[in-house]
């Protein structure tokens, strides 16, 4: 087997568990004898040449760490030819065989377009709290901002049943539900609001009142949690309190978790999810392998052509969907019979 | 020694330690012979007479839980004599000796005001993670609420630091700064906006920008987070980050804590705290104490009137505000020289 | 469909999740129109018929609590005929359907006893930290003392490496090395010594040693922590210690995590998970299924018979299996070749 | 004001928050304009002249890391004059003016011994989790271990309440109760044996068993937690284990919580008190002070001879006691009568 000199950058949001991913690579890749380095930024380094050699001890005691050691960024004028043209030049000058890129469709976009004008093996880590990625069953950072948003609810719960208060609680998810989802059924939740089964306001409103109705029968208090996914009700969650206090009569409180879902400390899902897939990435080096990004589906490593990553809409699935039905909005709701 | 009848509310905003105190008030009281009984939803409940028998049994592993098994509320129509005087009355058929209040000053005000109507013992506890009691070193939530800001800023900081942006906090304190202090110390913030110490706008925004350069030509990044306290800055948290993005021409995130900073498991502080104050007022109503709230002071339980509580203002002190020079907002800030 | 009524009891070890997975079943069985009772103390509970009603209401706000609300027990004269027996007795006494048993393999021949006594349908859900379970990828529990074993690794590299000590980390897991894997994957343990793996304690030692050498020169510190699956050292893990510091003339400290890894809040994963059998199992209750386990493959439900679960043993699998040997005890270790 | 030339070191029993007072010092020390430099691994550091020059820079986001960056160990040849002398020698060749040592009573031993053989300035912070340091209310440390000892009692007591057993938690302390007295009363135990309390062996099985009958009498179940502080019991916490299950008939397990209470992310309590001594022992280096350590009491800044640390004892306190015997081990024990 040949010695490989392979570079790794992370790129778009941040997510929980990409230090465990560099971590996995550079320590895999020392095993069989290859080189790494990291480019800083994101796409940014890779414009403007900026790195540096990574070893087993630059990443010891990493794994537990939030953000990424290599700094991440947007980078909107990669789209431009001109710059694939000179982060293959930069590439090359390396004598670099494999990038890694970990982060979500829009950094697999330019990996992609990078290797138009580049020789090199491009390959893609799935990296974002959305899990918004076709072809793996999870992505890192995911299981982390479950946990965070689980937690806020948990919390929000306390101040929820001494009250007895309507709560709000948007995530984050752009336009997927997998965080909402699982936040909501972790999180013990009464409602969901999310992308895949959101119609329009007026349905919404109207079958929360009809939830809620049902909860205060049988439940004898108020202390009802509604999760609702970011991006998603037109005019924001402070408006959709509103509207709940004037159908409900009770106290609204909207809380917006924000930015925390994506910091602290990968949970063990994750940092095993990233070292999986960043051994497995070395491998597909090894194997000469490009233009793909690696997953996990059923707890086995795949790999997948990048374009296939966004070409397809991932879906919750029958048995997420099946139990959200169950435990939260409720049997008759949804157009579904049971 | 008598067996007392003591009754015992949570009220105001909930508070992670009250089920700790509730607990000590009951185990303390059961361990000398006096007979506890609570009232549901704070002052409502004793309105309304809807209160249930406490004993051990019924306490056990309530210590780690958030919230308040008695519930809470805020009750407006308390402050009207007739509802004191029902208040009285009620009490006087359960033959209580003596009321405990947990809660904040709003409900000291309550407590005070029932003592006009009543002979028996009113006694207050502090609870508010706001910790804007004076007479009390520390009230009951308070340690918990600067945990939980402190985790999320310090999740924050993983994404600052990722993507060297400016992250705007906002974190709860009604009027007080003792949690944005504390927050901003323990994570290690930039920059703190307290009640205490703002002036102006245009002179905060003046100083965050100088700031701004210090910290840039330092640490040779833009990762800069700003802790606020809520209700401060005029036209709110939203429009400070557009001042703060034209200003200083980077990105600003703003992140609103909100209700999350009331819940959660008690913090050991929280509990420590919780339980020296429900023995001590078991012991204060041995003693035949009365209108007085108890607190602690450098380590020991002392008893303060209820009306001294909130009629002085409770100060950051010298100790915290000096450290806060020195660590966040540099010595040249705030008017000082050293 | 026909209203059931179904019985539900936890059963040995307790694990965290139990009680997201009895609150499952009853908000699951209560939206069909199903009634839920719950036996206490496990299988004690059924031969003393000691059980209670279990609704909505009942099961509000238990999701995050570790522990299970119905008590567990062990119950060795289960195995007796005469057990059983009483316990159909007391099961068509009150005119049960069918029994859900959540507990490891222990508790599953229990319950497949009961089956040749009793007409009903009886139904396992996984519930172990142990993971050690055939038929299912995961089981109740596991995820979460993974979270725990992880943290302790976490807080014990802290020391090590200020200190450049040598940690023996000890965790569950009885015979089978799922929480030994995953705790040493996620907390970066440097080695691991699992009953899959472990063939004598000379060959241990003299790769311990060799790999100590290797980690000394790669890292140029003494930092090692190893993680060692209860039951499997033969002289215990305090020998082991004494002969790890003859053998590298450094300072070994073991850490025996123990019961600690039983306990907490559970994890999102874990609660996901007990709250897809459970709704699951009450599907299979509506389709007059018994003899099975309800179990998750690849993230789909599964159903397998009650005998297969304790005839079949449960492997580590390929993939967890590699990835140890990349980034734990090393390639060219376990007499594999890559 | 003149510049300063201040060396740090941390020795002895590495605890969280150690990081947190590095930080405080380098940059309460950069804002005044003086220079920090860090001796590595404690005294042997400044054997070997093994330092490093540190600033805003590199102590930015080590404010939440347990351990210490500048390594820890024991140095037991620091107590012969030739090392003291060789210290001495090292500070001047490298002109420094002071010497902070955070540390535990040994390291101020050291300290001390220093100051016989150099002119310079040595200031002691107080930092260990046990919390045995006579001059200040609490050690950098401290409140991390508590939170890290109550979480475990949290977690075992999920079990004890499942199975109704008997639980003995062995805490660290030394020889001194604080831990686990602070453990015991926020973990909510129902016994605890501390040296400040112990009398024999035999008067305390005694107790114990009385307060057990109390206890089954007035909750109705087995479920009991002891915590007992290391090096306490004669023959060890196994066999007064095995001595409890004799005594009460049931069943008793033991839990070690051990060196995972060294480490961990430091809780806000001691990044603050971190903070505030680190900032406070730069100011006693500006006005010149010397052979003395810097500690909090009654929330304010003070200063000790270094000697009177460990010449004097450091008691429990009244409060802390008296909450003891009301919440734990009940009131009619300890020969105290209420």
């Amino acid at each position: 087997m040949t010695n490989k000199r392979i570079a790794v950058l992370t790129s778009g949001g941040d997510a929980p568990g990409m230090n465990a991913c560099i971590r996995a690579v550079v320590v895999a890749s020392e095993g069989a004898g290859h080189t790494v380095i990291g480019f800083e930024h994101g796409f940014n380094g890779l414009l403007a040449a900026n790195w540096r050699k990574l070893d087993s001890k630059k990443v010891h005691n990493i794994i537990q760490r939030g953000g990424t050691i290599l700094r991440s960024a947007r980078c909107k004028e990669f789209k431009q030819d001109v710059s694939a043209k000179l982060a293959a030049k930069h590439l090359d000058e390396l004598a670099i065989d494999a990038l890694l890129v970990i982060g979500g469709d829009g950094s697999f976009h330019g990996a992609k377009h990078l290797s138009n004008f580049w020789d090199g093996q491009v390959i893609g880590l799935p990296g974002t709290i959305d899990n918004d990625i076709y072809g793996t069953d999870a992505t890192i950072g995911y299981y982390t901002a479950i946990e965070t948003a689980m937690d806020s609810i948990d919390k929000v719960r306390d101040t929820a049943d001494a009250f007895e208060r309507i709560f709000l609680v948007e995530v984050m998810g752009r336009h997927a539900g997998f965080l909402g989802a699982s936040a909501a059924l972790s999180g013990a939740a009464n409602y969901v609001i999310l992308p895949e089964l959101f119609t329009d306001k007026e349905t919404t409103l109207k079958d929360i009142h009809q939830q809620l109705s049902i909860h205060r029968q049988r439940y004898g208090h108020e202390s009802f949690i509604i999760v609702l996914t970011e991006n998603l009700w037109p005019e924001g969650i402070a408006e959709l309190g509103v509207q709940l206090e004037e159908l409900t009569g009770g106290e609204v409180r909207p809380v917006i978790l924000g930015h925390i879902q994506r910091g602290g400390s990968p949970v063990s899902q994750d940092r095993m999810l990233a070292t999986l897939l960043g051994v497995n990435a070395v491998r597909c080096v090894e194997q000469n392998k490009t233009g793909i990004m690696v997953g996990m589906q059923n707890n086995k490593p795949v790999e997948i052509e990048l374009s296939q990553t966004w070409e397809n809409r991932k879906e919750l699935g029958d048995t997420l969907t099946q139990t959200m039905v169950t435990m939260l909005n409720e049997r008759h709701n949804w157009g579904m019979t049971t």
